[in-house]
């Protein structure tokens, strides 16, 4: 959000000193996840796409593979997608903002004082859903995460490209529902190589399953080749 | 997006700063807006609702009825808007925010110094795609709307509630979509009365046509209301 403060000099010196701080406390997370060999993902979007319920696949899914996950959740208000992700077995904590429009590198410091993290493989971080504010903020994550689904149009990386720049990998989802949508999922493809070029993307849909098998090998396949892990 | 800047009391007294001067100019051009007779409609929502779509069906619709429209729409990147809402025959501009997450009432002012509002009837702005952030930017309108999309989830109003909230109409969206999205739209018009009660709701689609008659006699009633008009 700083990022947009239009701008006198003033404003823009404190929007420089706040991204300061939130990368210095970023630096700081990112350390202690690569001692914990924790691979963190933070997963960014506009509201609506689909977060939740990939999150909760992809929770399941890694157990169901052996491994231990844990979720941060952030949401200006209610526990609705705490509770919902709790539902994965995993340990998951609701990060309301009150308002705030993206979540902070201090806020998920706070969040995991009184977590183990060694005891994990994997901490998911899902933002608050917001297009353009959550760029600016890193919050330690090993890989950043767009979802862009097929009910948004598939322009969005074009209006968008700020966030979608900023990220490692792209995952469409609502992929059954592209037809009814009249969206063309090449054409989004497309979008985002333009914005990001060879940014891996999965189309994907939690209802059908479509791509959550490969999605998932793939998040095996990045904590592996790790520095944590090196 | 001043709103959700954390902290300090540096930056709360700066963000109240933009606040009050954004409201001073809202105030200049609501009374301009009303000298000129003109009925100007803030149209929020997140990404990807259809706000194009119904705005450019909204367009038409009054056209046809002899109604004399234009239209701002903001986006952070792109003209594609424009280009599409252009399409109706209305005089259109498009505002590039470059990153910034929300309209501003000096945007508005600065996009309509060389149009002479007497000209119109309706002007509309389609603010950018953000839950959050547009909140607290009064534009002088004379009338807020806020789009739902049954894509989305029918618990935006409850995770987003302070954008809902200060809204004075509310149209859902994409509703020949319902069924394929396990959207309960009962439910989404529940959570929009718990957030804001008496609100007035539309069920539409901009693919069927469903609401949009009722939407314009809504649109005209509420200019032939308006205290412009007494």
């Amino acid at each position: 959000m700083t990022q947009n403060t239009p701008g006198s000099p003033r404003i823009i010196e404190l929007r420089q000193n706040i991204l300061k701080k939130n990368d210095e406390r970023a630096r700081v997370l990112r350390s202690q996840f690569q001692a914990d060999r924790l691979f963190v993902v933070n997963l960014v979007s506009g509201p609506g796409t689909g977060k939740t319920r990939l999150l909760e696949e992809t929770l399941r899914g890694l157990r169901d593979r052996g491994l231990q996950v844990a979720a941060l959740v952030g949401d200006p208000e209610t526990d609705h997608d705490a509770l919902r992700l709790a539902r994965s077995g995993a340990p998951v904590k609701q990060i309301r903002t009150h308002g705030i429009c993206h979540l902070e590198a201090e806020m998920i410091h706070e969040q995991l004082v009184d977590w183990n993290l060694a005891e994990f493989d994997y901490l998911f971080i899902e933002n608050v859903g917001n297009l353009v504010c959550t760029t600016n903020y890193d919050l330690g994550e090993s890989l950043r995460v767009v979802l862009l689904s097929v009910t948004e149009g598939e322009d969005k990386p074009l209006k968008y490209p700020a966030l979608f720049n900023t990220a490692d990998a792209a995952i469409i989802t609502k992929c059954d529902l592209a037809e009814a949508c009249e969206c063309d999922i090449e054409e989004a493809r497309k979008n985002l190589q333009r914005v990001r070029p060879n940014i891996p993307i999965w189309n994907t849909s939690a209802k059908t399953g479509q791509g959550m098998s490969e999605w998932l090998d793939f998040l095996i396949a990045q904590k592996n080749a790790s520095p944590s892990e090196v």
